[in-house]
């Protein structure tokens, strides 16, 4: 070993020992005849003296380190004249009696602390440097910690880790696959999973009875703003049991990660909200309980009055803004504005102040008295200084609507604090989802999800109505207005499999032709089981307070799916393109 | 949950208890009018008895069920009549009182049982009815334990866990790379990983300090037996470390693997044996030390008695195999064919064969007197009753093939037993080897393997001699006769680099073009760092006590590279390569 201790170890009790640090200079200044130096490792900072009446080499050679400069040092541990409280090192230093210099540094493009001055091209080519920060640091760090805690919950529940492949075949489903031409096979191709959804499922079928993987997933989309073409699941699939033992099992799983690595309890149990009360009270799947601020249904409370717009609307819905009775005509146009981009799409937007005086002033003034307003906002749970604000239009697409424009007034409203933590399961999602233009229903999980066995009367009936009510054996997690996971109680019966193709419209020869290998599989002793799968990206990243999952990867690919740092993708040999049989078709 | 206990958990303690239990129908006979059932599932087997005296329909459902249905029953635990203390469960059975068909299943195509009728293809067709099979159940339970070790070791010794991207750039070096059409970049391939050797380095690099992964990593070369396209490593890298620190860190983790996952005890410390000495013993850079018959060189005592053969050749060499002087004629004309064949590649072979009754008999006894052969036998080791097998040649290639010879030996008289595990570590292997074709040297590991300090004077000689004498720090894991990993302390000096590039013959553009990226990082602080990185699928084989890695992997391709299962690779649609800019040049 070149040191003795790390940078992060020595404390006061080491006073007078005689060790040997090495890492990388954070900086090194000069005061009076000494030279300070900060030496840093991934354990931490330690501070080097080089004293004025040091040998003249040693002193020589302090003062030419750069920064990023990585040195072995000898020295003897001192009692600090001026401790610093703030470092776990802060109370000694290092005398230094001896340096070696391991390597020397360029300059490096931009500064290597909590927050750098490179801009974000810069810090990706150089992503090595980057990674020295003390954020990205936290951020692997933390990753790491959450994979052994999952693991290590998992394997105490009995849970195997088994890896499936990752050459697999590409299906015609979902979204793109990456592909991978086979040279052996020629004129063939090998696809790259987008999950290990079938596996699992072969894995319950072959009798493993509980399995998870934390695994690496691709889709060749096209990349949104925090997409990664490459991407890491935590998988897991169980069998011989009903929903609730999965909700039980992997929110134990949850409680002990923000336990473990974050210090924080979650309540025992966790809310378990359906996807109904969910949509209407939240206008998201996916809701924010950390606010309140939910939507109310006004259409009875407003129709009838004489305003036309809200009289010919299906419905009428409004949230109570706490505290911004005060917004001004600008900034309420400027919301009204904000509205209506098509990224919300809602037409307008009603407001209804409660000024801190006690009178009320609305954009629908000539449709209602102020004694109506004041039920409208009664019944909205609205006080004295809100600003209730009231859209209007088709049921789902106005929730959706006011549910951005809620999270929206949360985060004016600092009501979104990454650090405190609201996680809930959504549950009972609806089985089918009707669609207008293909005049069909598909499926809104996939055609794999059970439906809940007190609706199996409503799915084995012929009427729409019937269908658009069952309501599925499955579930989200989500955490803070985000889904982190997902799952469902899997069709593991023949003839419930026959009926939901045939409620899809997926004719004999079709499901055999997309799903034939795992309908094959299942005439074999398919146990009931379920499962479900998280982002494990996403997992990190909420967990470390973030919104972005890029600082949890340690090499991400940009929007383009390009790793500037590698610059990859690349053209390749024309050699390789002949061994697979391949000719590109670009035009040059 | 469909059942209260697993078909491995109950025992006598139980005795009263009404139970749930569900799995699959492993056995079902008729005893008398009692139907007696035998219910698997991963934990273990436990008996269900149905009495004659039962209600007529729960005689009749027991009567229906066939193998491999999917039930779940509910009863009484009884103590059985006659115990059989083979099964942990064997103390007990239970009484029906409920039987419910949770799925039927078709008759499996082979039996699944500990040892299965079905053919090899067969059973790769249904691979999800072999992993039922208990040999596969505990090659996968292996496997998992085995995993959860590793990470529960290197978590506790410091190391983070760190995952390396899938889709990277192709190299045109060493094997072939498997690529990846990018769509959002016409024209352009990914490559997926043959190891995630430079994003370790860079790791260290960025001051991760302690790195591993247990990662797919993918090579594109024609498949031998027991190679797969698709393969797992353990992969590991630290820093600020010498060879000795890498050496102890990850022999504590093979002790600890064998420790908690076989209950084996391995040396403390394990033997280290250099290159050289494996060479001249074991004729093999693995060498299987659980037996002994190591190589002789006996070039001195047998050249100058008028045996031509002998005489001209560079180097002579003896092994000495136990007690098979009795060995026919037939017998050592089969096995001198047996080193004839082009993969052994020996011209012949000399036996002396040390009769137990005192006499000498060789195949050139024309040239040598009995005391000649007795004194080379003593030299040699060996004792009354032994063979003694010379070859000779040109040096190393005569001690590969007496190694080959050794190995077949020890397997022909039963020396290799695989639940005994003798590993150890080779050491000092040559830096450089020379090709007499190129005219040049090449890295006998890679180029960025660092010479031992104390032969850096021979790496910056110009003489061809000195050169060859310069040992890498460069290590091997051997188990068995079975290199488990390897690995290697880095160079991490812009100067010793550049030596090693000149040394290779590689100009500065091409030094830049094939590893320029790294060599950039490299400018940026670089520490000291090695590692290594172990085959895991063969780490699995080898402590479940199999060569076959097959077993240990859940879906594996066959030699084809073909998941006969999943009928992959296959043919893509057009679309998709038109969306990824391609052709296929292959003639229909």
């Amino acid at each position: 070993m070149y040191r003795s201790h790390t940078c992060g170890e020595l404390r006061i009790a080491d006073k007078g020992k005689k060790v040997t640090l090495a890492g990388w200079v954070q900086k090194s200044r000069k005061l009076g005849g000494m030279t300070f130096i900060d030496l840093r490792d991934r354990y931490g900072i330690t501070q080097l003296v080089v004293e004025a009446d040091a040998a003249p080499a040693l002193v020589e050679t302090a003062a030419s380190l750069g920064r990023e400069y990585v040195i072995q040092v000898e020295g003897e541990v001192l009692e600090r004249e001026s401790k610093n409280p703030k470092m776990p090192t802060g109370e000694i230093e290092i005398k230094v009696l001896n340096i070696n210099i391991l390597n020397a540094s360029s300059v490096p493009p931009f500064t290597i602390e909590e927050n750098s001055d490179g801009g974000e091209d810069l810090r990706a080519k150089y992503r090595y440097l980057d990674l020295r920060r003390p954020p990205l640091q936290r951020a692997l760090a933390l990753r790491h910690r959450l994979a052994q805690e999952i693991r290590t919950y998992l394997d105490g529940q009995g849970f195997m880790e088994i890896e499936t492949p990752y050459l697999i075949k590409s299906t015609p489903e979902g979204a793109r696959d990456f592909v991978v031409p086979s040279r052996m096979n020629p004129g063939t191709f090998y696809a790259l999973p987008q999950s290990p959804q079938t596996f699992k499922q072969l894995l319950m079928v072959a009798g493993y009875d509980r399995y998870f993987q934390i695994v690496r997933c691709f889709r060749d989309e096209d990349l949104r703003a925090d997409r990664q073409p490459e991407f890491t699941q935590i998988d897991c699939e169980m069998s011989f049991v009903e929903q609730d033992d999965v909700l039980n099992t992997f929110e134990g799983m949850m409680r002990q990660m923000f336990k473990n690595a974050v210090g924080v309890d979650i309540p025992n149990p966790l809310p378990r909200m359906s996807w109904y009360e969910a949509m209407d009270k939240y206008g998201s799947d996916k809701p924010d309980i950390r606010f309140g601020m939910t939507i109310n249904d006004v259409t009875s409370m407003v129709q009838g009055c004489g305003f036309g717009v809200f009289d010919n609307s299906a419905y009428v819905g409004a949230i109570a803004v706490p505290g911004c009775a005060e917004y001004t005509r600008k900034q309420l146009d400027e919301l009204t504005e904000w509205v209506k981009r098509p990224q919300v799409g809602a037409a307008g937007l009603v407001y209804v102040k409660l000024n801190p005086d006690g009178s009320i002033k609305s954009s629908v003034d000539k449709f209602y008295t102020p004694e109506k307003l004041q039920a409208i906002a009664d019944a909205c749970g609205a006080r004295t200084g809100d600003l209730l604000l009231l859209m209007c239009g088709d049921k789902r697409k106005t929730q959706t609507r006011l549910g951005v424009l809620r999270i929206e007034m949360g985060n004016r409203l600092g009501l979104r604090d990454p650090h405190v933590f609201a996680p809930l399961w959504i549950v009972d999602f609806p089985l089918l989802e009707w669609s207008d233009e293909d005049g069909r229903f598909y499926a809104m999980h996939h055609p794999f999800t059970a439906p809940k066995p007190e609706h199996e009367k409503w799915f084995y009936s012929d009427k729409k109505e019937d269908l658009e009510r069952v309501c599925a054996n499955a579930y989200d997690f989500v955490l803070n207005g985000t889904e982190l996971g997902g799952g469902s109680i899997r069709i593991h019966n023949a003839d419930m499999q026959k009926r939901m193709f045939e409620v899809l419209g997926i004719g004999p020869e079709e499901a055999e032709y997309k799903f034939g290998f795992i309908i094959n599989a299942f005439k074999f002793g398919a146990p009931p089981h379920g499962g479900l799968a998280f982002g494990f990206d996403r997992v990190c990243a909420l967990f470390g307070g973030q919104e972005t999952i890029r600082d949890y990867i340690a090499f991400p690919k940009n929007n383009q799916g390009r790793d500037v740092m590698i610059d990859s993708p690349s053209k390749i040999d024309q050699v390789q393109m002949d061994e697979l049989f391949l000719a590109s078709t670009v035009k040059e």
